[in-house]
């Protein structure tokens, strides 16, 4: 049998890796993984060193791939003859034996079990590192030599696009592919924040995408590109999800409402306002009450008032632009219907707010 | 301080979140979960069933997004008085707790330790069951129900488009959704293979994308679509990877780039050959040998001769179509400039082999 054993780090072994780890007589391993995991590793087992040669420059794709392919020779003859081999990897390798040793097993007409064990991913470990920043997402890798550059930018292209998370692996092996990607998130997504997770020492820079230059990238560098809604907090990078708060509605919020669905409330901005000047960068007062309030979302500068259980929108600018009342306007119309449907239907209402994220920010 | 803690399944624990568990004197968990963990869970710990209510309907997503709301908002009150708190949640659980946590912490000017443990995910789990079928993947999630269905049906769209692999969380919690996305497969991608893991039981069905109905998908399920190179072997869904195989070029594929090189070599349909009939649905006869031999690459027919150490293409027509061999020819020119680059320049030859792939699969 061959257990492929893929992990982050010690801490991040699972049980199930653990378990498969110390039952084999045959250890399979680069020699800095094989430090990490000796602890769980029978002192009868047999080691080999997969870069035993240290001439071998790792940081070649070419060669680091032929080692690999080495490696799973290695073990398919090693379970032919009846051991219980793991092959063991780093999660931040730069790619890993699982779709490797189906390949090669596929060469022969003795079968061997195949185990692979499943294993903390580097998206998920980064993203605890940089705070929560996931929601839908790609994960792409640089180091991915065997695709074409072109396949590689029109997947960065379209996930941009389409307001994917973006997780980069390995986004220093291919510099001309950075720069790549690089412009084409300034084009498509320029307020971007982004989180750069070193994933030798785990700590972060969470920066925004204007701010990213060659070198905040390293060899263990691990990238994350948020979405539209993801925002930046006491040095955590969120990304918003799933939060509905429902309030009770007060006379002023019910009053504007009213007005609203009459069509007697205010359109564009309102020059004689008693109020003025209320926010700054204010173009249009067709909310001047918020539909969406609380949203509890920072995204577009909205805050709590600490311990006050009361979301302060003073730093939210964006439902006074024109373009976003308009959008708005025409979402919510059929979805607002009474008042009390700010709270009914706020789940709709939180859909047509994110609509208009998108085509807005 | 809370400790969030994401699991799929016992054995598939990492070590830090059994060593965080077990410090834990309040664990608040979904009474399932509970179950799972229970070992691992200090005995004099307090325990808060976030279920408790047994009539509450988990499958309503409101509901369940206002229950998740209360179990963050009980870690943190129970936080602030100064204890050691496990959040615990399923990765399948249709939203989990990591980015609402900091959401609602955010209301308090005390602050808390939030500790996300990362956790074997939904789809590295259910792809070691499925075979080894990532590569670059997205991930979305059916249950987002904040996300309007437009922006999730553009983030299939554009990915099916870009070839990434599609792994599908909750495919059963929007079947409107569902529906859209069988439609869009169908009309981008129709030649895909799937697989639907059902993690209560972790049986898996692998088939093509034209074979999927309902019937298939139940709360249980995961979904992932493979990639254009994605292919089943022996009841496993495997994406090739990274293995560039070298071979000693024999006489006849020399002779036969000798001339290709030349411009000497046929073009389209050979009428004439004497080795017809050769294989079958021939439309070209540009590559009658292969620039890729061997590619050890399964999607496009060809697998190995077992224990010959012989890459047989017989299997493989896709070479033999005139799209096919004119994106090839356009392609290779340039790279392949005298037959030792058929090994020399592999890498970048496979290149060309995905691009054309990509254009006309």
């Amino acid at each position: 049998m061959i257990n492929i054993i893929e992990f982050i780090n010690k801490e991040n072994l699972t049980l199930a890796s653990i378990k498969a780890l110390k039952k084999s007589n045959i250890i399979i391993s680069y020699s800095k993984d094989f430090e990490s995991l000796v602890d769980f590793i029978d002192s009868s087992a047999e080691i080999f060193f997969i870069d035993s040669n240290e001439d071998a420059d790792l940081s070649d794709l070419s060669i680091l791939a032929d080692l690999n392919v080495k490696a799973c020779e290695l073990a398919i003859s090693k379970s032919f003859e009846g051991e219980n081999v793991s092959l063991i990897s780093n999660e931040f390798l730069k790619f890993g034996f699982s779709n490797l040793i189906y390949q090669i097993a596929s060469k022969y007409s003795q079968k061997t079990e195949i185990n692979i064990l499943p294993t903390v991913s580097a998206v998920d470990y980064t993203s605890s590192i940089a705070g929560a920043p996931l929601d839908d997402f790609v994960a792409i890798n640089f180091a991915n030599y065997l695709i074409p550059d072109s396949e590689i930018i029109n997947k960065i292209d379209s996930s941009l696009k389409a307001n994917f998370i973006l997780a980069i692996y390995n986004p220093n092996s291919n510099k001309e592919l950075f720069n790549k990607f690089k412009d084409l998130a300034l084009e498509i997504r320029k307020d971007a924040i982004i989180v750069i997770v070193d994933v030798e020492d785990n700590s972060k820079e969470i920066i925004s995408l204007n701010q990213l230059d060659d070198s905040y990238i390293k060899e263990s560098s691990f990238l994350i590109v948020g979405n539209k809604a993801t925002y930046i907090e006491d040095n955590l990078m969120i990304t918003p999800r799933s939060y509905v708060i429902r309030n009770e509605i007060i006379s002023y919020t019910r009053e504007f409402f009213e007005k609203y669905l009459n069509n007697e409330s205010p359109r564009g901005f309102d020059h004689d306002c008693e109020y003025l000047p209320c926010h700054s960068d204010m173009e249009a007062c067709d909310f001047c009450y918020c539909p969406f309030y609380p949203c509890g979302e920072s995204s577009t500068g909205g805050k709590w008032i600490k311990d006050k259980n009361v979301w302060d929108c003073v730093g939210c600018t964006w439902i006074h632009k024109e373009n976003v009342d308009n959008c708005i306007r025409e979402g919510i119309d059929g979805i607002l219907n009474e008042v009390e449907d700010l709270n009914l239907k706020k789940e709709e209402l939180l859909r047509v707010r994110r609509e208009c994220l998108l085509k807005t920010k």
